[in-house]
């Protein structure tokens, strides 16, 4: 039985509410339970230097967490001057996902940044976010549809992600805080609609695990991933 | 006429939430209109090296702004590795505003840090900054008096602020960002409940200003800040 | 009675040294007793960025003081790796108050880059670096007249700062650092020539204070800068 | 065919020499072909503030790689003023593999330092790299036993790792630059002496993969890490 | 002829004025003609961690440029976040020259803070600055021998310095930044007041120099040295 | 007698490698004794801004060690943060030691950038670097004269160092760690194949020493740098 009484293959409930910010051109407050993220995308004329004349576009994404979104308040980054390793970690993760299932030929020579804000911490922050990014981005390329700059939403596919964990022996979808901080293991896995790999996180905290473990955890998070894929669907419908 | 349509001395309409977080001892959602700023309050035991014995508690603040808060996105002060002049300023604002109504013998030495954090702006951040701060520190002071470690609230007065500002001409109240872009003078003033004054900041924007219009900009203020401390007032005993 | 033997209303020993730099454009040393401020005006062709092809020119200023200019030595910013809240909030004002009576127009796409360095400290350092500071300027854009650069100094009036403070209950006029220590509540002003506000910092250091009294020390700083205004004047004369 | 005339299953040649530092308590040069890791373990009296009076010792890594390690120069870390995202990612996952085949109650509050710096870069540094520090710590464990700090060496297993990637639709084994570059995929995977997965890090890189490939890949690693593993036994026999 | 009218072996118009700072325990501004270098001593109870417990005191040095001392002005050091490789390399020298002469058993464990702040620069800082700073010293300790901390002055000697070079092919004396900026090779030599060598640091700055040469630009600096310890000997008298 | 059992006058055991480096233009793996030093030479298109259109080349030198290239280990510096002022003191060292034998007008606007990272340290680092860091900058010429982007090698004479120092009274050649730690004096040369002077830095360790004693250093300098030019150029010829 897990702490929070759901069955070992159901995810939290998870809320997609899409544009929530007044200024951003896409943007999705991605609510996993009480982990709340706030997604949003800012388009930028212009790439990178090393991008220039390209003719391609980039996505890259920023990932930061509120002091107090965590039980204990954490040091503010801004603060100690410098991003830690594990938000570094889940930024270059978050951009990585995005560009796996965008076409960047398809809206010219434009930055879009995604900026991932935990509000509220209680687990798998960093599925939460991919997971309400895809929601920001889409509205930000709808954006640039309705404003005549491209014709087409360039995404191959959607990105959704979740974590899976052995928790007291058990594989276990969506782990919340109190889960994560006793499992045995714990991996994040980023998959498409159409049900690809974009990105395995596997990682064994207390003790190695064997490759049967790791199938039911993947066999865990695709279940997990087709839930996520449908409340992005209908988010992006009502957007 | 203001961009708005409110009168010369129309608040925005306000709403303090308390109670918004699941981990933080006080928070409070302060919006003024469609600038939206969470404030937390963590309790620490322990106070910073030049307090110790003492027997006196510390109030400090951060405060921060999400990179897309604004019209236009802004740097993420975690990345450029640095807080700007303007984050320090307000946040030592923030901070010496709560302690002047903190009794500091009052609740031992421990630290109550506050967090303001910019979820979505459109002027007079730091005032709605520091009007739900108060709400915060009060909340988290009550946590304090409810756990038995303190027999009373150790608060002198409220505390909450507004700015006021001439635009065309015209001394209006509570500043939106299209007004705040072209006002010749701003100030912000920080007022207790009962109307004594805690900070004055005033800055001619454009060209200087007289005497006479000062004082009209301090009247507004102290009409905006009677009809914040009333929001405060309800905020807590619905708490 | 002040520890210093001064009037309530009566200002330090004030001395405007003009011309002291070797190098400078424009250079005044000012020394409000005891507190020592060295500053210079140094011409620079082009302007940021953000102002290029405006046909405008740029002030801007930066403050420091050195590690011993206080009663106990404090950490030098520069072997810290970065200026404090106070030195960024200082150095924000004095460029904001010269920038107030400079018309931008009036020298071409130039910046002016003022450096304010406190070679000794009792109290007051901004206030005496802000009265120097204009000084300076008037020199530099004279040594760019008589370079034929302009044809006339685009200076709308002077400005002039000056600090009062509520100390044993009584407003008194320019605090010395014995003073600053121990008064309830403390404020800058910066005013012109002409008397107009051109900045109004104050702040109740341990209870706040009414309306009153920030009105008998706005009086006093009027008196105040009347007398560091006539300083100027015979400094550039001189100069 | 593979650039390198290698077979799909094929590692590059391997060399783990030990004890190649007059200093250090434990050290290795790893050499996958023409990628050469320099690992150090460096023993430390005591540990970090979170751990002590835990009664437990600490294992912790940095990584580091030679400006000219690469084909074009980059850019020195320290120069920069800060330890890019990909550094601190891998030096989390060295640390990461490291403890999960240690017994962190079987050497006292001792801190080992795993430094892993590449001296010559040709795809496969984090791999190299894992693979080499277990090689210094069993050596510097050793150096305890033998000073009789401990009775026997607290290391449940051996660990080692090796990448894997879709190389013109192929899954190949252990890739070198020149296929790291043009990989569609690409997994790094940390396998413990036994078989059991400590760590999986697997990436589209241009776009999503199937299950059966994530399948195939797995498979060639448990084929590198067992000859890996074959050659730490060697190493450490010979230490 | 030098571009000064000075004789090869002719210092500039040396002056040590000490006793300068309200606050500081030890001070003395150097003038070496046009360059003048304001430095302090400040004595501080307890010595750094590696020192604690060893009965020994320590002297320190830190060194500074006001950003417009220089001909055009330079970045502030504070404000790029970091001190660059000549200012650390300066300080190093500054404190290891005073302690060549300090019996650091002979006052405690106590540190003395020397800050030496180039007011305005014509060449020649560091030597300004290591002769100037040697007052300041004195005049530290003194302070404490009055305060009857310490019985005797723990100094072994006293110490100066000087640069010389080789301009137009000539070795000269003392200089200034003119010919420094030409100068075939340049060398700062630190000596005792008993003409012991404590530092050199001589530098062909565009080609090569011989043996011939530099025991030239030693004889002359054996002179000028003479000369400051003189002075520093009159100003320790007067002081 | 040495604690090696060298003669006063003799050198470690040295060996210069070249083209140790599978990417770089130009290496060297200098061996004085246990000292280890890698220097490579990266060329680049292109001067920094301050030199662009004035036709002429840059060398420049950085300088690292290892963490563990010494006895008990060292933080390691991109960790930290930033360079320490030894770090910088000695690529600063290593950059115009090179300068002083380069034709910068002899090979175009091109960069060349040496790098120096010690991976063993025992005494005598930066000489082993400038002397390994020669033969590099050769190896990259003589890369651009086969190139052809150059017609001739624009060196001027080769440049070396060695230190030397007062150990137990005596003037010693090429001090080890076990020496240097116990120095009275401490020197380091750096001379023309030639035998002109381009660098001299001497220091007293613990007092300060008389001229004679300088000029035995120096003579055991000019006996090493002839054995180190002999090392260089047979390197040269086998590269």
């Amino acid at each position: 039985m897990r702490p929070s009484g759901r069955a070992a293959d159901e995810m939290r409930h998870v809320v997609l509410e899409p544009d929530v910010s007044k200024h951003a051109e896409g943007s999705c407050l991605a609510r996993f339970g009480d982990t709340h993220v706030l997604c949003t995308a800012s388009i930028d004329e212009g790439v990178p230097g090393f991008m220039r004349g390209s003719g391609r576009g980039w996505v890259t994404a920023e990932y930061g967490m509120l002091p107090r979104a965590t039980h204990t308040r954490g040091a503010r980054e801004a603060a100690r001057g410098r991003q830690g390793g594990r938000t570094l970690e889940i930024q270059r993760l978050i951009g990585r996902s995005l560009r796996a299932v965008t076409n960047l030929q398809g809206f010219g020579e434009r930055s879009i940044q995604i900026d991932c804000d935990v509000i509220q911490a209680d687990g798998g922050t960093r599925t939460a976010a991919i997971t309400g990014a895809y929601v920001a981005l889409y509205q930000a390329f709808d954006f640039m549809r309705i404003a005549k700059a491209i014709q087409q939403i360039p995404l191959t596919d959607s990105v959704a992600a979740v974590s899976c964990g052995l928790v007291n022996g058990e594989p276990v979808l969506d782990l919340d805080y109190e889960e994560d901080s006793s499992a045995q293991a714990d991996a994040n896995f980023v998959l498409t609609g159409k049900g690809q790999i974009v990105e395995v996180q596997a990682t064994a905290e207390s003790e190695p695990f064997d490759r049967a473990t790791f199938d039911n955890l993947l066999t865990l998070a695709e279940r997990g991933v087709a839930e996520l894929t449908q409340a992005q669907h209908a988010a992006i419908q009502g957007g």
